[in-house]
């Protein structure tokens, strides 16, 4: 991606980070997510998914078995690395989140102490970014809410990201206050992130159950947890919360779905065919009684309440989430530091595939330098996250 | 879709019926799948899912508990119904298939001579429709195998499909032998059905774990399971397939993917990405001796061995699926007699939206009455399954 002459602004609103108090938190743990050391290993392993714990326990037991999760590189917490990468890859603004599981493991007394130092580190790292090496860079971020917290914790919280300068939303997880984003329980903080304008960006975590995947997972890498139970999680999460009537309740939520909706933009069809033809919710329709409000359809959730990345991998995928979504509601992302260049692909501190597969996508799909292509690289989400203000 | 003018030919590729056997096979029995009568129903009802089992035990308890399942009626099990929903929808050609779950639970000494039996049924109606009231209709059939059988009664059966006349290939569940479709034991099988020109039509039954959908899932009907579950398990099969090395191994292997391939289309380049990026992949890659054959990617596979059905409810999810296998690769299907209209959308004698919604993203995608409409719409199902031969 050399380029000699001056490009537009490109903005990555997917792009993680750990800050060196998460990392001091997996350190000291003995379940996933967990920091280990091994001493075939330069890189201690980072160990977050619930499909990576049958590799934890073969390595413990075997020295010479595959090292289980990934290595845990400067990519993952340092922010020189991070700026050098938007460098590499002409990203002039990055929108940051704690990656994957965030809070979610805390315990509730804990859970709002380390969520303010959390979400500090990232102010901190944003307002301190024009001070590196790299002029022109700007950063904001997603914040993490502390979930397992009592709900006032939890509100208190995102009053508070509303006062930090750079933070454009926040960051959530499928599984909520522990029992999905259909649950009740969670309105009232969807509600306050609704009115504090804070967009919502979910993105998976838990994957499906390991049984899914076979006697024969273990040959297959990380394949089938990352590149199908994430999406596949988002997706099922989002239709929860379309069935439980979440969107129509909460009309001002905002939310950009990571990995261009999981598989939304493909499965709206049918998932709207479904609802048609339920024999179960036509009965309880017709039983509803009083005026009825009009259901809205998944198409238009899709167009008037959610985003999504442009983190598809394919042309394919980006152009059925562009006629999905709208244009206007696409943006680009990363998904920085994971999926960094294996074997002989390439360096780490060269161009990443995964990111030029994402660059080509929409290149493919709209035309390189065409306004449409400009719109996903960067001109809407300076529009939806209002990246100009600071 | 009433059309005064004479219609081309329109080939339905996926559509069941449950001949008097089977519906007796599952009358008889105490677990799922099932068909149990109700005081309340004027049909039976027929239960064939483990996410329908929950509805199941509250109707047994409580008579005033909605109904499980959904209702028995003649579209399941009458021919001279499926003959006239054909001439209602301008179908001309339809290649039908037993509905799931198949012969997947009999004991491995019953499931040779019942699928003797169920693929006799189908031949015969297939031999005996040109008596009936619609002349000019045609009826092919994707057969049987007794996958719980032993292999060499398999491999008979398969031997035996060959002889029928009117069978164009079989349909095949997600679980195989009982371990998945990337289980090298099915191998043998899979060579025997190629070796013969039988494509595979795979289709869903098992579904996700209900964990999947979450305490409230009661409330959503069937959308859950079959909008999402259904889909991702296809998804979920084929992949494993491809990371197993099926298709490479077994490279004349013809496979028809049921709802447009799941959410493959859409994943893709996701898939391939991950397989790029996955360190323990590449290590086995390094570490393999010899002459290394190529892999083939996903889209290779989409394009050379899979062929889709056209069951997708959407224009988005068509053109998807058109550009990730080819226009060629695509044939229509109907999916009767599953959503029928339910409560005041319209007459089960009349036109089925859940038909009109396919048929309409296939003309929305590619143009009314054009010529690559009229290519899924019937043309490509004749040459792909030969359906102008007896």
């Amino acid at each position: 991606m050399a380029n000699p002459t001056p490009t537009p602004e490109i903005v990555d609103i997917h792009t993680h980070m750990y800050p060196p108090e998460y990392i001091s938190l997996l350190s000291a743990r003995d379940t996933i997510p967990l920091v280990r050391t091994f001493p075939s290993s330069p890189d201690p392993r980072l160990i977050l998914l619930e499909a990576e714990l049958p590799s934890l326990e073969r390595a413990l037991r075997d020295p010479a078995a595959p090292l289980p999760g990934r290595p845990l590189t400067k990519h993952f917490t340092s922010l020189p690395q991070k700026l050098s990468f938007m460098a590499r890859h002409n990203i002039t603004t990055s929108v940051l989140s704690l990656a994957n599981p965030w809070l979610d493991f805390l315990p509730a007394s804990e859970a709002g102490p380390i969520a303010s130092q959390i979400n500090a580190s990232f102010e901190s790292m944003c307002a301190s970014s024009s001070s590196h090496s790299h002029p022109g860079q700007k950063l904001f971020f997603f914040g993490t809410p502390p979930l397992s917290a009592p709900a006032p914790t939890i509100l208190a919280s995102v009053t508070h990201l509303t006062t930090l300068p750079h933070c454009r939303g926040i960051i959530l997880g499928t599984t909520g206050l522990g029992s999905g984003l259909d649950d009740p329980a969670l309105l009232p903080i969807l509600h306050a992130l609704a009115d504090s304008h804070l967009p919502v960006f979910l993105h998976p975590h838990y994957g499906l159950p390991n049984a899914v995947w076979g006697p024969r997972s273990a040959e297959y890498g990380h394949v089938l947890p990352l590149a199908l139970g994430f999406p596949m999680e988002t997706t099922i999460a989002v239709a929860r919360m379309f069935l439980a009537g979440v969107f129509d309740a909460v009309p001002a939520l905002r939310m950009v779905l990571a990995h261009s909706g999981g598989t939304l933009p493909f499965l709206a069809g049918r998932v709207e065919s479904c609802v048609a033809h339920d024999e179960a919710l036509a009965a309880a329709a017709a039983s509803e009684k009083g005026e009825k409000r009009r259901r809205r359809t998944v198409w238009e959730v899709l167009r008037e309440q959610v985003y999504l990345d442009a983190v598809v991998y394919s042309e394919v995928g980006l152009r059925a989430a562009v006629e999905a979504s709208g244009v206007d509601r696409l943006m680009f992302g990363t998904d920085h530091p994971f999926f960094p260049p294996v074997g002989g692909q390439g360096d780490s501190e060269g161009e990443w595939e995964s990111v030029r597969l994402n660059v080509e996508a929409v290149e493919r799909a709209l035309g390189k330098g065409s306004e449409e292509a400009g719109m996903i690289m960067g001109g809407n989400a300076v529009r939806v996250l209002r990246l100009f203000e600071e």
